[in-house]
């Protein structure tokens, strides 16, 4: 069993047990992950920045680690030694009630401290936190620990996306960890009807979420149908085929804009090897399997080809409607695998809601109505970025087990392709 | 009374009649308006293009022009003789289906045709609508003629918007029109409760509207409260004095990135005259009128001004729902006034909704539930813009009196300031 | 006879006299000059600016006019009136030591003033400086006249190369003013030895020059040949034909990079239309003629050419070592012509020299040994540009006769295509 | 004695002799100093690029070794094994003629092959040169070797201003390698007075150089006189006191734009701690020494304060006349300093001709008359930079002993401040 699966039954422990020792283990788990994630990788691999918008792989692994030096342990551990006051202002990402901080687009320069050091400082981190747990915190403790397990399994998936488009601009077609990648077909595309009408949306009840999945509130939703799976790559190479990357009739007016002057033919990470389309992976340059969901595409894309096939994307509302009565289980963070899986069900009822590829939805990411965002720096968390994103759902090959939701909210500007996003297809139905 | 005044009646008229007569009358009163919007301005004034964003007036005249002379009369005018081929390349203004266009961005490079010759054009196209309207054409073809009238005045307001950014980049503080402004006190601002609830939303019945204004349809509102009025330039006064545009807790993270990469530290034509502020008009420069709304803010302004009053802005479809039982009267476009005025009620219920200035909502533009964009060229009219843009509601001063509806979406990208933008506050309440 | 042919006999006249009366004559007859190219221009044409290099006609007018109000008159004229206490912050260009400016790259947004205010500007500053001329004032003054006059014929070249510019990018191919157009077959190349060894350089001696033209000095020049004339159309077209312009090891690292970045394909203003090239002109557009000089090259083709052709570029000095026996007479600006011409020369001594376009030399712009700026705002005139420049020599059709001499400066950055620029052949020889 | 030092008695001692066995000693020399400068680095540092024109340092060990594969054992080894064919397509610098790069700007991402893969692929190309040279092969052969050595030494010295330059960016006070500073008092200015007259320019006779020192020919120069020693930081902390990077009437016009542009206000690496200025260097953050020479200018930089200080940049080819006569020794690379030292010199005689800092000319990078790259791909080396770009003399404290000398250009654009460059007056002297 891989490391990403025992660290998620630690999780599932830990979320029905209420005491410190539970949150150690899962804390334990999950730092434990992030270590296992960047292991396959060299040195130099975990310095490179690929763009503004990634991370070295070390800044990850400090970043998370500041996160909890700076929220958890300087407020709340008595006595607690900074590991090196130097790093507030290195590994801060984006907190401007923290102070100032290294620019974003240069993290690829700082060579120093060297993953060994970063080594040291979580494994000096880890410890305090541990002590910390052991002494039976109060609950706004325990929930600011919560708070710094989520968002450290959030850069688990950010460290994949980020080193794989760092390793995909290197001619030599780099093999962050070799995989087994399963041969099945998709299943055929039903579709899933439903009545909308006044509906629940949003967190409730106990279990941990973030601000921006509440506060639970009402929606009116007229009457939809959604796909039982995602699109698949073979439709995308229809749309190749059809002209789709050169015809403006199917695009937003920014995504025909954004097609030309990126130069756009094809989803990220795939090559035209002489009409044969290849893809880059974690695992290496594989053939484009035609079974499997199409991955790393913008809004932009998502919404042409929804277009092109006489459909439209989803709202989150309608996403998180369908969603609502299943399990968040299916194709999520395992290490041995991390590729997404072609549809195993047969169009009877939704398939690949979770895991696979995050599914762009036609919704803006903006508040819940009477939404609040915590108070001080963690309150930035989230609702700062509430504007020209779009929300993603349901997670992704490369999210961890246990980190996601039905009311989980992604979101990601309308031109980014790094992240593993797809496309799962929506229609409105007459009343 | 004003060209404009006269003008509405045009199209009050011809609202509530259906023969081609009155279409002639509407369409003679909504060219002739532009042409009276054109006339205080030079040949140099009518060549000037400030930024991409913004185009010539010469421009405008001739592309509302075009508009007819490629969707009406080319198609629908037997033995139309189109006045010059070229023009159909310089003035179309993005529509890909009906070809390749002049680079949007260097419009202001095109000093020919001159104005004289823009004049022969348009009077060259009017005598043939006015022809083919006199021959009382099929109901689509009326229907292609509406969209034209009010494609005409969505560009009245662009017209004015456009000079006054232009005019406002030269030293010399030019007056478009001298005009009065009249100086009384704004209303205290109080607060219009809604219980929410299953509200209806959209166009329906008789009248023109445009596609994204329709299909109606219900959706569920939290209950909310909407201030009385719009925000006055005494409250950004006070927003301002507070460092408001120097506290990055105020702005979203898009936001206060553009405050420090502009250097914003007030409303655009805002002007700070040693501690005393000014602003740029259409009548020239003026001191800042406190009980004036405020006006020419981004939408991140608006995000951060709101915040700082603790409030928030409302939803499109908050607003709407105010809206839906008011009349759209207020102060609309009058070329002897073209400001924003202060609130004249007591409070007791909404004012200001129409006209004075576009009211920013919190609602990204996104399309109804069921939107279907028009078949051909003209189905880019709307649609293809939805994402990345704000809606906003209500008209300003410089938008045409019978344009605007409650349901009418105006839209634009949360960093533009130089339409004429205003906030309403909301707030959310506990049901 | 031209008012250009009629303005160089002014000139003439004024170069061997010495009185204040011949510079009234001289002033009057350069000032009427740039009314009569600007004359064919509109309102609109005047307003325009195609790119940051280049300017708006009007302000040509206006900027040569506020040169003799602000280096003449305000200094020296007694009482003098100043027309628009804004027009120093609008028509500057670049002199730090006067003040601000109007930013240069926006010249085109400045509606105001209009044609008819700048002529009456014109015609208040013409007033005062024939009044002042009359008063025969000291040596100094009329020192800052000559400079005023020269410094306006460089602009009517400007006027002229930067309507060019801008007409050409509106799709109707408009006529600044019909032109004939001689055909007639170009001379076959030949070389002019020169022994080199120790040359002077530099002006000396009576009349107006630039301060970079001097101070005379000696160089050492190493055996040379130059070629009897100017590179054609013909030998262009070859070069195109044998794929130069997608042929890496002609050029240097910088222009091929800037051949990549802005696509050349061929000369600015060249089009292919369907293998047959045409040519935009003052007179609108025409079939290349391979006899004429190339014409608007910038200097990394200049040398990419040369190279291609198995010849370099001469250095300035070599240019100037061939052409300080040579009148300046030639084929400059008529403005009944405004073309290069071909060759009239039969080979057996240097022809074109002077006129047709400027020569590209291979010297960098840099200072002649011991040269000092002038003292003041004056001083900024020409030093200040001494870095990433090369030097042209000769003079072209649309400089103005008696502005160019055998000692000449003129640089513009190696990118730069705009200018009538053309190219001669050198070639070193083993002594 | 240091490694450097050790290496230098290499060349020095295989310049005089001929035979391939020198050879030998001297490439093993070379390649393994630049292993040593590699050696304080980790494999974080050796991997980031701070900025487009700077190289992580395994791309300066890979790409040097690259040439020898390319231009040495490719053509010229029998039976040679490419390492990895990948290779040629990582570390090409710039040359067109051999294919296809990766982006120079990306560099920094490729984080693959690793820096002990380096290690493998520099000592699989040492055996083969080492092989190649025991053979004795032909003196064209051995003189593509020699061309190799030169430039790796280029390099070593790249390595040394681009590693200097990522630490700096990093807040963490990085040090390179710990070095003593030797604190002594900076000589006197002097001026020593030169004739000028026709003088010999350019490398001729035996030894390395490389083919843009040639061909020797005369140029003639008017009398001059040198600066004794280069401007010190004393002078540097005088014109920043004086306003020198607020004062526009200092710099060329391009250089002013660059300064407010970029926000200069002192050289790079200079931080204003609250009115006492330190310096980054490769041994970590110091208090700027007065009496060290300035180093780490611009070219623009260097032509204002020489304007400041009422004298003005030597061309290039006054200062090779002094330095004709002189040994190029001096404070040349020193693994154990890496400072510029102060002049120690008593000012009877030019000091800091050789070593210390590079010394910006007036002079652009042109040919030499005569001038003729080589064929083929090395041709590429130096020809095709010559615009745009300045000429340096005299080498620095990084600059590799037995790698300069009185006829060596070096060249970088104006705006360039990351090498060790700093400034020597001159004056003009009336004949």
């Amino acid at each position: 069993m891989s490391v990403a699966r025992s660290y998620a039954r630690g999780v599932a422990g830990g979320s029905e047990e209420t005491g410190g020792r539970a949150s150690v283990d899962r804390f334990t788990a999950v730092r434990d992950l992030t270590e296992a994630l960047a292991a396959p990788l060299s040195a130099e691999d975990q310095t490179v920045q690929s763009m503004p918008d990634t991370s070295p792989t070390k800044w990850h692994r400090a970043h998370t680690t500041w996160f909890f030096d700076e929220f958890v342990l300087a407020p709340h551990h008595g006595g607690h030694q900074t590991f090196d006051p130097d790093f507030a202002f290195l590994f801060n990402s984006y907190y401007e009630a923290v102070g100032p901080r290294h620019p974003r687009a240069a993290r690829g320069v700082v060579s120093r401290p060297g993953i060994e050091e970063v080594a040291a400082f979580r494994a000096h981190v880890d410890a305090a936190v541990v002590e910390l747990l052991d002494a039976e915190p109060a609950p706004a403790v325990l929930e600011l620990v919560e708070l710094g397990i989520n968002h450290e399994q959030q850069h688990q998936e950010l460290l994949l996306m980020d080193i794989k488009h760092a390793l995909s601009l290197n001619r030599i077609d780099a093999v962050y960890r070799s995989a087994r990648q399963p041969e099945c077909p998709a299943s055929d595309l039903r579709w899933i009807g439903n009545d909308g009408g006044k509906t629940r949306i949003g967190h409730e009840g106990g279990g941990f979420a973030y601000d921006n999945e509440g506060p639970a509130h009402h929606v009116w939703l007229e009457p939809f149908e959604l796909a039982s799976r995602t699109v698949t790559n073979a439709e995308v190479l229809a749309f190749i085929d059809d002209g789709g990357y050169r015809r403006s009739d199917l695009w937003l007016s920014e995504g025909w804009a954004t097609v030309q002057a990126e130069g756009w033919e094809a989803p990220l990470y795939w090559r035209d090897d002489d009409r044969s389309w290849s893809v880059f992976t974690l695992a290496g340059r594989r053939p484009v399997d035609p079974h499997q969901p199409a991955c790393h595409l913008s809004y932009y894309e998502a919404d042409a080809i929804a277009r092109w096939l006489g459909a439209r994307l989803p709202t989150e509302f309608e996403w998180e409607a369908v969603a609502a009565g299943h399990e968040p289980a299916g194709n999520l963070l395992d290490v041995e695998l991390l590729h997404p899986l072609p549809s195993a069900g047969d169009g009877s009822g939704p398939d690949q809601l979770f895991g696979d590829v995050w599914e762009w939805t036609g919704s803006a990411y903006l508040p819940h109505p009477g939404f609040q965002p915590a108070a001080g720096a963690v309150g930035e968390y989230n609702g700062k970025f509430m504007v020209n994103q779009q929300v993603l759902r349901g997670g992704a090959c490369v999210t961890p087990p246990g980190h996601v939701r039905a009311t989980y909210r992604n979101f990601f500007p309308p031109s980014a392709r790094w992240a593993f996003s797809g496309v799962r297809l929506a229609r409105s139905v007459a009343p």
